[in-house]
């Protein structure tokens, strides 16, 4: 392992961390917060640590993908215990764990809070809480190597255990390049959001929380009930801007390069706008009867399906009242989630595109043993290697899930609570069903389970490999010669 | 499609069908019951049809695996439809589609039933459908093909559609002697359990029907509470019986032709140990504060977890009072079944040694990309299109579990009780949870319901592949030239 230059880049990435929260210390003056010493003492520490690593490794100029890994993992945990400073030296939290539940929450945009009321905390923390969202959404690694002078073929690395998914096409032939166009459309995004959120009536600090929560799809609330309260132009206006962050950023780059005009040609964004068409159809349909009218039906049902399938995590209604199909649909949907290359968490729709495609493949192969048949996407051969890794991640994913959630079991949730609070942190969607649902919170889960689900949050943002290969006896074994 | 080979040797199994019915006609004599007027009318109806198919069609030597696939969907369907005939006749079933329900559950080993009182049955139609369970379990078409003359190659492929599994060895070079030890050791196997079932204290009859029922891992009950008002030392015997049958039964054929030194080498059948070992630890620990001893606690765990994942379904428990991590762990050995070349159901041991493999492989491929891996089984390399399969196996068994859940829960029914009833029947284990649970059947199931639930005993037990592929509009396509 490269140590020395994973901790060169690792101490510079706490450097930026430390920056990164002038932005709440700024808030904090301007409303004048006693959190302002909370902020000060954190970034202090945090810049600390981080000039003292710095100072004590060397430069190194390339990185394997294993070492990749390694940073990328050591990368997001430390921006969970640093970013948590805040949230302890505050007091608002019960421990420090619960700090870093929260803050690995909002930089893995799960959204899944150990806050019973939000609405007592000071404004700065509360934008501290959206703007880890923000960071981690397109990818916090990312952002960071975007900032770097000349780090070369060190971000490709970095890149490829940061934003694993099924689709690896760049937007631009230099991977720093492509992270720069994603970021500016983000940021991009991010504006008109707020600016419509206001046009709409929302104060601006709250249109900026909710907006990162929003692009992010975190789903960190401003609000005890997240975005109920609002009026339904408001309600509508989030729905389609987490319908929009479930999207692969790189076709509104292609969008703005070549015209809209191919946008809908995309297999995978066909699939994501018919599962939503599809799911907002049958909940819309299965929860009417409890409702006033269909407006109002479609409106709880998209915003819903909307935020689950991106895995944002907000929501208008109590759905833990809906009918069991619903429910059951919204759990679906938590798996799937967005499209590769989003900024929402799941498996990636583009992933069942790939198990569907070969599924009927598969089907097709034993009428005719004899044939070839490859697997095409828009157009183009997905390789056997692809697929089967694809296949692996499914199996791995399932197994994953099941394993934590018979450690739920044990902790004495009930069979939906136990697949839900795990369904919803390992997919990276925040609230879930009774217990951990839409009116209640993770605070009173017992911290082996809240340190289980911190994991999971970790796990799902990074896709799994990244972080298991990590549990290998391999990976920590020590080689002779040059690699 | 070779329609006049397939409907020549299905024909000849309706006759053969016809002539198994004369067993329970011997016990309607013998007990002097009314049942024995619709047996004979159920045979009749089964001969005259099964004739009449055999006489339109010419005999056809040579059969393709898509056609052996038709034939045993077929076969199985035929015999499902042609064996409820005696139920519905008998007038105890309050409809057509109930007699189909139960007898199909009775040829997949399912044991899930739709009778809220079996002790007011006949003896001949308890018989019939203890039979039914033994004819399925070994696979009544391998049974079939065993007793026909000059079969040849399409022995080998019915056998393929029937038995597809993971594990594809055969014990003797030719696929005709291989069904013939296989029923042999099976045959073996049943005197030994009725006997040992009557030293304990069971009368004749019950200990046939229990017997099968336990072979064949079905699971349908004499008595309306299951097991549960037998002496321990019957509970136990069964117990030791189940987990007989979830072993790969050409195992027993190597022991007895090169003893029982090389039995426990097994991986599959290490795992299997390994699995119940664990889950009836795990159980027993749990259960332990309910009950009066750990005698009890142990007894119950072992009984509960054996029944489970060789998919029999016997009940000596009202496990559903269990705390949910047991049920859970329940649940999940629904999913794992006994072993390949068993005659439990589930997805088999094998596959999931394989799948685990090859995870751990998928993992070390990461660290170093350019090592080839293969992955090894008792020492033998596993093909990559044998890895690959199982993996699309695994997407396709949860994707239809997925499905059919969505539409219990449309049906009403809550989330443990909808994926319980299609995991106890997709897995050939009969009953679950709830509504469908251990002191519940499926009487009350809506008639749309019971269909499903049907489809997925079918598909389950054919393993999926043999069944699908007559979905596909390829499969009946016509196709100009030889083929």
């Amino acid at each position: 392992m490269n140590w020395n230059g994973i901790g060169n880049l690792l101490g510079r990435f706490l450097i930026f961390m430390a920056a990164t929260m002038a932005l709440p210390v700024a808030v904090a003056i301007y409303f004048d917060e006693w959190a302002l010493r909370s902020f000060l003492i954190s970034a202090f520490i945090t810049f600390f640590v981080g000039i003292l690593i710095y100072k004590t490794t060397k430069k190194i100029s390339i990185l394997t993908f294993k070492d990749g890994c390694t940073l990328v993992t050591l990368g997001w945990v430390s921006a969970s215990v640093f970013g948590a400073l805040p949230f302890h030296f505050a007091g608002v939290t019960p421990s420090y764990i619960d700090a870093i539940f929260e803050t690995m929450s909002g930089f893995t945009t799960t959204g899944a809070s150990i806050f019973k009321d939000v609405e007592i905390l000071p404004n700065s923390l509360l934008f501290w809480r959206a703007l880890t969202q923000w960071l981690g959404g397109m990818g916090i690694i990312v952002l960071f190597i975007t900032l770097l002078p000349n780090v070369g073929s060190v971000a490709m690395n970095l890149f490829k255990a940061e934003v694993p998914g099924p689709s690896t096409e760049k937007v631009k032939p230099r991977i720093q390049g492509t992270g720069q166009i994603l970021w500016l459309i983000y940021f991009f995004l991010t504006i008109i959001q707020i600016i419509l959120l206001m046009i709409f009536g929302m104060p601006f600090l709250e249109a900026v929380n909710h907006t990162f929560a929003t692009l992010a799809t975190g789903g960190f609330g401003f609000k005890n009930d997240s975005v109920a309260g609002y009026n339904v132009y408001i309600q509508y206006t989030i729905t389609l801007f987490m319908i929009i962050s479930g999207v692969n950023f790189s076709l509104y780059y292609f969008v703005l390069k070549n015209g809209i005009k191919n946008l809908f040609k995309d297999a995978e964004l066909k699939l994501y706008l018919a599962i939503i068409g599809l799911a907002t159809g049958i909940v819309t349909l299965n929860i009417l009867p409890l409702r006033q009218s269909l407006e109002e039906s479609f409106r709880q049902a998209i915003f819903q399906v909307g935020s689950v399938i991106t895995t944002t995590g907000f929501t208008t209604v109590n759905y833990d009242v809906w009918p069991v199909l619903a429910k059951f649909l919204l759990l679906l949907l938590m798996f799937i989630g967005g499209c590769a290359g989003s900024t929402a968490g799941g498996m990636k729709v583009g992933r069942f595109l790939i198990l569907f495609k070969n599924t009927l493949v598969g089907l097709k192969q034993i009428l005719h043993p004899n044939a070839v048949y490859s697997i095409r996407i828009n157009g183009k051969p997905i390789p056997k290697q692809v697929v089967s890794s694809t296949l692996q991640f499914f199996f791995l994913y399932i197994l994953i899930f099941v394993i934590a959630t018979a450690y739920m079991c044990f902790l004495g949730y009930d069979l939906p609570e136990a697949m839900g609070s795990v369904a919803a942190t390992l997919n990276n969607v925040g609230p879930s069903f009774g217990a951990v649902g839409p009116v209640a919170n993770y605070a009173d889960v017992p911290y082996s389970g809240k340190i289980l689900l911190t994991f999971l949050m970790l796990l799902g943002r990074l896709e799994l490999f990244t972080v298991l290969i990590m549990f290998l006896p391999d990976f920590w074994s020590i080689r002779i010669g040059r690699k």
